[in-house]
């Protein structure tokens, strides 16, 4: 069930049950906070090459680009999220 | 600090005190679960509309297009994430 966690142990001879309860949480920890919804735009006819990754794990150095970041994230949660690849039409 | 949760409050007349570390969390709920690792592409010749929005908080129906859930996303989290805006050349 996302946003609650189980304790790792209830020990049942405790007089004490602690629950804990975590907040839906962000998944943006640090990119461009002072804009109230991060929105960016590709415009393809500008993009110099043929294939371009754009980020969807919030960690990217060079947000909006994918710069690799995904891949710690990945390890570190268990995750499994990639980039977007916009594929421009060769001309 | 990301990943670490502090007790809401601590009693200081308490004998215990209790510490929550969350583990660092994914970002993609559900989403193509059994894939190691979501990429998708985006073969921009073919888009039928000018612009169309990709997802970017892994909580879309239509993923890995954007149909809206960033806003209940960010309401329920204080989260700013929203959609990478891909624009096709006009012809
Ligand atoms: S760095 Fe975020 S998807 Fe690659
Ligand atoms: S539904 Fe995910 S960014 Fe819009």
């Amino acid at each position: 069930i996302q946003g609650v966690m189980k304790p790792s142990s209830v020990a049942l001879r405790s007089r004490r049950v602690v629950l804990v309860r975590a907040e839906a949480q962000s998944i943006n920890p640090a990119i461009r906070k002072d804009e109230e919804k991060v929105v960016d735009s590709v415009e393809v006819a500008e993009l110099s090459k043929p294939l371009t990754p754009y980020c969807r794990c919030w960690r990217s150095g060079t947000f909006p680009l994918c710069d690799g970041s995904h891949v710690k994230h990945n390890k570190a949660t268990g995750d499994n999220v990639g980039p977007l690849l916009v594929k421009k039409q060769k001309e």
